[in-house]
């Protein structure tokens, strides 16, 4: 049976990923291609209940190393619930955010270490890892303002982070980035959402096709 | 300021861990020393959180690494709201739960390997150990039977486990108690409460009067 294809969608706030993955989503369906899209955390109901407890705005409390074991906890069951019996199926993956967001967001702008993030986040993916990952990147300054702009979209924990943190994230996953550039491309996340789209289906296209074909 | 003593029960369901506890808090309050008792998982706000995702009978669909990293989760939250201010207040902190926990359920019951669910709460918990661990060792066919007779106890995801599981549970306690000896006392639980409970002060008292005095 033919294996699917796992491409993650990473980037910091109010980058346009979601927008963006709905529009791909779109053409590939259109395509008549098997495609499915999907979020972290949450995705399936276990890994909702936890992206209740880590995004909740009451609990401030939470220390950096609670919320990382949290995410690799709802990285872990969305994985084996959803994405891999659906890349099993040879379907095309969408995935908003995977295990580079923890990397940037606790490794790198909590300062917890990204090897050390990675450690525990091996011990949830075991050897799945994207096909490809598109890095939105964007000045942080530009993204919050576009969420305080949506109406639509509902202000978590992390959104009510200072500017510092968000610039710290994005700093992260440039680092990342650096480091992976065989699996990770990078597109610019200023220009307009048309752009966007065709930048990242220009991306895609070898790599869809040459996967089902 | 002198530091208090973090003192863990552990062992297997029904092996009477919680009514011990309470017994052993009272005695030390008697005495008018400074304790607390507490629980994983749980014991805080957020912990109780995790704990309700993690022992919901409806979260049959549960993958073991998902449930461990939800453990350290909660061990991380509640250690660092918790226990150690507490014990930097020089408070004796009985905790019904530690590490041990994750190594017999998750590392040895559930076979993920016991040096594996420790990394992963090596990130967790840091150099916190407990100073005392109580191993409460009974038969787990005892132990259910006195589950199933007790009214005030809800039922929870893994007391609905197979007997086999909960024997893999006690042979799990056993293994890190002959590799922990220094640290771990064993008791036999089949004894009645009272004996119980006197074998643990035995165990306790020359712990608690040297550190305190």
């Amino acid at each position: 049976m033919k294996k699917g294809l796992f491409i993650v969608f990473e980037g910091g706030e109010g980058t346009g990923k979601t927008t963006a993955i709905d529009s791909i989503y779109n053409w590939i369906i259109d395509n008549n291609l098997n495609c499915i899209k999907t979020r972290e955390p949450g995705g399936i109901t276990i890994s909702e209940q936890i992206r209740q407890v880590v995004l909740s705005k009451e609990n401030k409390a939470m220390d950096a190393r609670t919320e990382a074991l949290l995410y690799a906890a709802a990285r872990r069951q969305h994985l084996v619930e959803k994405v891999i019996p659906a890349l099993e199926e040879g379907a095309i993956v969408l995935c908003d955010r995977f295990v580079d967001s923890s990397l940037a967001y606790q490794g790198h702008a909590r300062d917890l270490g990204i090897e050390e993030i990675m450690s525990i986040n091996k011990f949830a993916i075991g050897e799945y890892m994207p096909d490809i990952s598109v890095l939105f990147d964007l000045d942080p300054q530009i993204g919050l303002e576009r969420i305080s702009n949506n109406d639509c979209r509902e202000i978590n924990r992390l959104d009510l982070e200072k500017l510092d943190f968000h610039q710290r994230v994005r700093e992260g996953y440039n680092i990342i980035f650096e480091n992976n550039k065989d699996r990770i491309v990078k597109i610019d996340a200023s220009k307009s959402k048309e752009s966007v789209i065709d930048q990242i289906k220009n991306i895609l296209k070898p790599r869809i096709w040459t996967n089902i074909n």
